[in-house]
Formats: C-alpha cells, structure tokens, sequence
C-alpha cells in the first residue's frame, strides 16, 4: 500500500496542510518546514497524487482527447504528436474514442467524471455543434481540424479547406484536365464542404472545365474504393480531386483493379500527405496539410486558456502546399 | 463552478460521507437518505467526481495504455479497439507514449501520480522488463502482443510467435521456394527473435533450403524499405519472410521501384494482416494476428485482475492463420 499525505503528516509531526503545500508549486511554505516534510516523505517512498491535490488546486493536468475516426491512419499521426507534446508540458491525454456516438452528451458527463482540465477534439467530421456542447459544459475547447468562421466561438486550429479547393483545381487545370471530379467525404462532414466550394469556385474560372461531384460515406479506404468502383461503371472523368488521402488510396486501388493506368487514364490529387501518400507503392499526388504545427498550436492554445480562461477564441489556419508525386500527369508546358 | 459533494450535504442537511455513499455502488445507504440525497444532487445538477470519490474507493477506473511504436499503422487498430472496449466497460484509457524512453520509471512516476487501476502495455518491441518494472511498482499489469513463457510474471496475450515463423517457412516450402530470407524488426524485439527461432526450426527439416537472416532498425514502412533497398544491392533470395506488415510494404516499395515484379522475381510474407496488407493496391500474402481477440482477452484479464489482485499470471494465446493474396507464388501441384 502506498504512503499517503496523511502518513507523511503524521511522520513528520506537521499539518496535512503543510505536506500538501510542499508538494504544490508556488505555494508557501518555510524552508524548515520544507525539509521535514521531504525527509519524511522519501523515509515512506511518498509521491504525490495528482488526483488527490486536483481536489484543491481544481487542476488534474488531463486533457480529454476526442476523436471519431480510428480508420483513417492521419490519426496514428495527430495521436502521436499530441500524446508526445502534452507529455513534454506535463499534461496527460485521456483519449475519448466518439465513433459510435452521435451525441455530445455521454462524453461531457465522463470528461466532467474526470474533471479533465481541458479538451482537445481533433476530427474534421464531427459538427461544430460537438465543440459548442462541449464549451458550453464549461470545458477550455480546442477544436483541432475544425472549421473556421469569422467569428469563431472556440479556438479552431487547422487550414483554409475552401483554401485547399482552389489550390486542388489550380493543379488540374494546369495540366490540361477538362473533365474533373470531386470525390468528397461525409456530406456532412464541414471539411468536405469546404474544400468542394474552393474547388468549383475556381474551376468556375475555366468554363472549359466539366465539374462533377460525388460523395464517400466516411474518409476511409473502403468508402473511396467503393466509390471509384461505382463511378468506373458509369462515366468517369479525366481526374479526381478526392478530399483525402485514405479516400484517395481507396480510389487508387478500384481504378488499377479495372485495368487503367494512373496517371495516364485517371489523375487523382488527395489531401493530408499522411505518411502512407509518402510510400513508393503509392506516390500520391496531394496538398500537404501541416499536421505537426496544428498539433503544436492547438496545445499552445489550450495551454494559454488554462493559464487564463477568458481567452477570446482564436481561428490559426497554416498554409497547404501542393506535394507532387506520380498520380497526376506533367504540367502542360 | 460546478456543484461539490460538500454542497450537496448541506442542501440536503446530511453529512458529506452520506453523500459519498449514495454515490458508490455497493454502499450501505437507507432509501430514505438516498432520496433525500438525490433530490438535492438534481436541483443542484451535482454529477459525482470519479476523482474524488477514487480517493475513498482507491479506484479511479483509469487504465496505463502504455505504447511506443506510433509508426506502425496496425496501432490505429490496436488503440480503437482498446479504448472501445474500455470505454464499455466504464473504464478509462490514459495514453502514455513511449517513442522516446529506454526506462520504465518515468512512466511508473507518471501513472502513480494519476492513480491509474492497471497498465496494458500493448508492444511486441518493449523488452519484457518493462512489464516487470510497472508489476514491481504495484500496478495490475497486462502485456499485449508480449513473449510468453511457461512461466509467466505477468499476464501475456497476444500470439505464438515461434510457431508464426513455423507457418511461414511452411507457406514457402510449399511453393517451391530454396532460396529464402528473413527481414526481422529490431533485433533486440522479443517478436523478431521468437519469428526467426520458428522460421529456422522448420526450415531446418528441408535441407535444401538456404536460409539467409536480415534485421532492420524498426517496424516501419522505411526501416523495411531501406533494408530491402540493401539487400538488392548484392545478392537477394526468391521469398522473404518479413517479421511484420509494415516492414513488408516498405521491402514492396523498393522491389518494385527496382523494376522487380512480385511475385515473379521475389516473393513476400508478412504477419499481422493490418488494415493496409488488404488495400488492393498492396494485396499483402501474410499471417493474421487476431487483433480484436488479442484485446478483448486483454481487457477481460484486466478486469479479472481489477477484481482480483491476486489473479495468477496467465497466457492466452491465439492461433494465427495464413491470408492468402498476391505476394507468394501459388503453390505447386
């Protein structure tokens, strides 16, 4: 059994109060009464409990971590960075896995359950509604890979998606495309709708350019595959620009199935640059969404609200580039 | 600020420890008081503190999930099966990543500042000290995807990876095969070493096989890919056995960006059949790993440990089985 603050207490003939303050960065405590206290608790292999002076300090230094979907492998990624960036500032993740879920509700009751210090929710699908929820719960939000507004009502770190459609039809107009699809994920999915309203946006500019605009049931390999093959059977264009990366490969894969050549029958641009669009075996073509600066600017943020809750909410956006690899033909010269 | 126990007593007019027990499964409370009690909680929308009441229950219901490979995408899986399962069962998963430590103390000082019940540590590359540190230390300890012996100090689950190494020079000899290699993970993994004991073993029975023995660095697409890159620069064999998918896909990439066809010039076996080793666009032979009953047998033992500290250590193993796709020649008549 381990040693308690009250077992330390006792050894060293001082108040629980004393031990507590000991162990609390910052708070008062004489430097006499200081080394009683930590004589007697290295005597008993005394630590600290986080949870237990979370009861006075209201600090648990967890982070709840939510996310929807463990299918798309970006997310080995984000869980990567943000277990390893909380970690390197002392906060710990409590990781909150919504795929089945379709209410914020259940997760607000458990995250208070943990009092959570915060909550950090890195998804591009779920609705802004799930942000708002967990806000007005009383939780310091960070949406990670949300959808920005002018005026936005919790921090939103991520990128310009109706951005990330121009740039998407710039590329396949300048290799000559005429007749161009949009491979989307979830309809309903914010990240979906923005980067198809960029797309025809821009592609507006060339009348000379068919559009046409289909939609995946998930970002995930089988919903992009499954889609190809459908689109295969009917009319297909010259050139997709699917709205990621899992979906993109799914697409790849249903269009080498049926015997065409990529990219000399189809072209597919993706987005993400996850780590498989970078395998050889792949070579996708995709705008690189800068995975490891949203990472590190949504714990800044979530940091800066711990320290000072009123925190105005804040939109960060980083800029994508395009990544060229072997699934989109040569720019016309 | 949300309501505390302590201004439920009051609203109630009874003492705090009948709050607290109104609160806890299994605590002696008479229905009068329980009502009284609730109906205090509701007007004030009082929601127990899991924290605070683990202080008396010694019981957070938080469980270490302890992992160091975020390179290798079998742990998309890996971590939405655990943190579903938990998750139904009214635990909790606090992630705990160990990319960049070669000690387990502090880890061991992180989990015991947050109280967490039990630590399943999910590596096939973590030494088995590691296991036995966090036991050391007083957690229930579980050890998914470990070596096990006949003796084990913890709870093992996971596979019988001597006998994988069996299956897969089987698969090879039945093909046909004479020259015929091994692309192990880190040398110092307990799953490279068991795969290659049983792939040598059986190989032994046909001495006309040769048998050559590589390592690369880690479970990566690239640790795989630059190993393989190597060994085309001198001499190759006709069928690798590679001690993982990840692996496996990176050796793909470089035989084909050799000009190589698989599986006429070289042939390839993986173990694992992640998400990926099934993507058309790889079509990965390789050895399944029953992953979600890897982690169900995990959380169940948990949970038995949970109950039962004295729970004595266990293996449960589960059979693997070949995924026949395109990366071997078929097997000869």
């Amino acid at each position: 059994m381990r040693a308690t603050l009250k077992d330390v207490a006792k050894r060293a003939g001082v108040s629980r109060s004393a031990v507590s303050r000991t162990f609390t960065n910052g708070a008062s405590v004489s430097i006499k009464m200081r080394e009683r206290v930590e004589k007697a608790a290295k005597e008993l292999d005394y630590r600290p409990n986080f949870l237990a002076s979370s009861l006075t300090t209201r600090r648990t230094k967890m982070i709840g971590l939510v996310s929807n979907n463990f299918h798309n492998p970006i997310f080995l990624e984000v869980f990567d960075l943000f277990t390893k960036g909380l970690q390197e500032r002392g906060l710990r993740p409590l990781l909150v896995n919504l795929t089945k879920e379709v209410e914020a509700q259940e997760s607000i009751d458990m995250l208070h359950q943990y009092s959570v210090d915060g909550v950090v929710i890195a998804s591009s699908t779920l609705p802004p509604s799930f942000a708002k929820a967990f806000r007005d719960a009383g939780f310091p939000i960070v949406h990670s890979f949300g959808r920005h507004t002018s005026s936005p009502e919790v921090h939103v770190v991520g990128i310009d998606n109706v951005e990330c459609g121009r740039i998407a039809a710039r590329e396949l107009i300048k290799r000559g495309y005429k007749n161009v699809g949009f491979l989307g994920g979830p309809k309903s999915a914010t990240s979906t709708q923005d980067r198809f309203k960029g797309f025809e946006e821009e592609l507006k500019k060339s009348p000379e350019v068919n559009l046409s605009c289909t939609y995946a049931g998930a970002y995930s390999f089988d919903a992009g595959r499954a889609e190809m093959l459908q689109l295969l059977e009917r009319q297909y264009c010259e050139a997709y620009f699917c709205a990621d990366d899992v979906l993109s490969i799914g697409a790849l894969s249903a269009i080498q199935d049926a015997g065409l050549k990529i990219p000399v029958d189809i072209g597919i641009i993706g987005l993400n640059d996850m780590e498989m669009a970078g395998w050889e075996n792949i070579a996708l073509t995709t705008i690189r969404q800068p995975v490891a600066q949203i990472i590190d600017a949504s714990i800044d943020l979530m940091i800066a609200m711990l320290e000072e809750p009123d925190h105005f909410p804040e939109a960060r956006l980083f800029p994508c580039q395009t990544i060229e690899r072997k699934t989109l033909r040569p720019i016309k010269a």
